[in-house]
């Protein structure tokens, strides 16, 4: 970390002026559902906002392409950017609103090239325990499952059917860049793919409010490979993913009380199985 | 629960037409700071946004003033303005949105006047399991944790220095209502008072990721009675609170990965330590 940015050599800062530049074209209308680089017909460009994820996103596998920010923001990041042979483009908050098309708080954007990521198979393979998501469509809970997954040990995360894209914009940036970090595959078929699981000496365990199944810290998830079934806020867990299951375990919950948010139940469940 | 709001008699529903009718005035510029009926410096008023929480302010001990709706919400509260003597005032959503000044997706609010709550003496004598909060100022984190404790338990919340009020109307619609239904004191002095849940009985634990601290599921904190002493997001406990509790537990977390948030760590808290 540095605190001025003379004090070390940035890579390719270039200065840029007019929010109609081509080549800031991988920032523009973020809020834009139909033009947004980082949706489905867009071109799936990976957005990270923000000094934190935008320095996870450094670290990560996926080739970063361009930034886009205020000075103070390069300045933090200068440690990070230092050797990157990437084009930093430096502006105005006021030109950086025009250009993403709202007022970004944070200050700097980094965009990257999506990048292949390891099969179900092989994070079956590697890990001891992983969390399985069933119908988890919305971003913001999808990116604080991811937190609460790198935060609490669980090694990898597999997306069975309905579940969001973790790289969309606003699921990278409530997982704080953890998106970046915790590898992820998709489950097919669905949920049929649970086999692969059982297959590498997992047991698939559903969490589940249904009376029938044993309370979580009953359950004893903490040795030998667990994947942890969760579903999502709502309708929950359908009838096929339980039946594929191995077995269902529940959070205790006060009468008359809604569930718990999703991610703060996936947490919970995490801290009882998984080990950082 | 009724389909149509002709099956059940609604006591006192009042039509009404003019933003400016001065029988509106519990709800007017609710996102005005230096109005708003529920900070200080307003008239203490406690806003319920939403069916599901107008459900529970009317089913709590504070007493409610007025409601003001479009007439769908109403229908679904049929049941429960039954037999009320308050006046519900009907309107469009654009009046409402004029009255309080922005757009209410929720399409009901209720007023109440605020009510004597238990002391913290009363709370320790009934309780076994209570959460004790210092700092948190945050009154989404605050309201989260109270949605929380109510699922997962815990039958009171304390609050130490430096916490919002929980009846603020954000903290209010975070909690799903549920401030409106555990019981909630002030513990005073700070954190001298940690002593009187000690003469109750109580271990006072507190959770922070201090190093010599015990994790989590090694410190058996499902018998007895217990007091989980939890800080703000951020800087955490004060010295001074850690040093006045009687033991510290934590959350083992993966290196390089921010903590939790604060009610997601207080929630995996609440799980081990209390029984719903």
């Amino acid at each position: 970390m540095v605190g001025r940015c003379d004090t070390l050599p940035v890579a390719n800062l270039i200065d840029v002026t007019d929010p109609g530049d081509e080549r800031l074209a991988d920032f523009r209308d973020l809020s834009r559902a139909d033009r947004r680089p980082d949706r489905p017909g867009g071109r799936g460009l990976v957005i990270a906002e923000g000094v934190v994820v935008a320095r996870r996103l450094l670290a990560s596998p996926y080739p970063v392409r361009a930034l886009l920010g205020v000075r103070r923001r390069f300045d933090e990041l200068a440690e990070d950017l230092a050797g990157l042979e990437v084009p930093a483009y430096v502006t105005s908050a006021e030109v950086m609103a025009e250009v993403v098309g709202f007022h970004l708080n944070r200050g700097v954007l980094a965009a990257a090239d999506r990048a292949p990521m390891p099969g179900a198979a092989e994070l079956a393979d590697r890990s001891r325990c992983l969390a399985v998501l069933e119908g988890v469509g919305d971003h913001e809970n999808l990116g604080a499952m991811f937190r609460n997954a790198a935060a609490l040990g669980v090694e990898g995360i597999l997306l069975g059917a309905g579940c969001a894209d973790p790289l969309y914009r606003r699921s990278v940036r409530v997982s704080m860049g953890h998106v970046l970090r915790l590898p992820f595959a998709e489950l097919r078929p669905w949920p049929g793919g649970l086999d692969l699981l059982r297959e590498h000496g997992f047991r698939v365990v559903a969490l589940t409010p249904r009376a029938d199944s044993v309370p979580l810290r009953d359950a004893r998830l903490d040795h030998g490979r667990v994947a942890l079934l969760l579903g999502s806020e709502g309708p929950g867990l359908t009838e096929g993913a339980i039946a594929a299951a191995d077995g269902a375990v529940r959070i205790p919950m006060a009468e008359g009380v809604d569930s718990l948010n999703v991610a703060t139940a996936a947490a919970i469940a995490f801290h009882a199985a998984a080990r950082p």
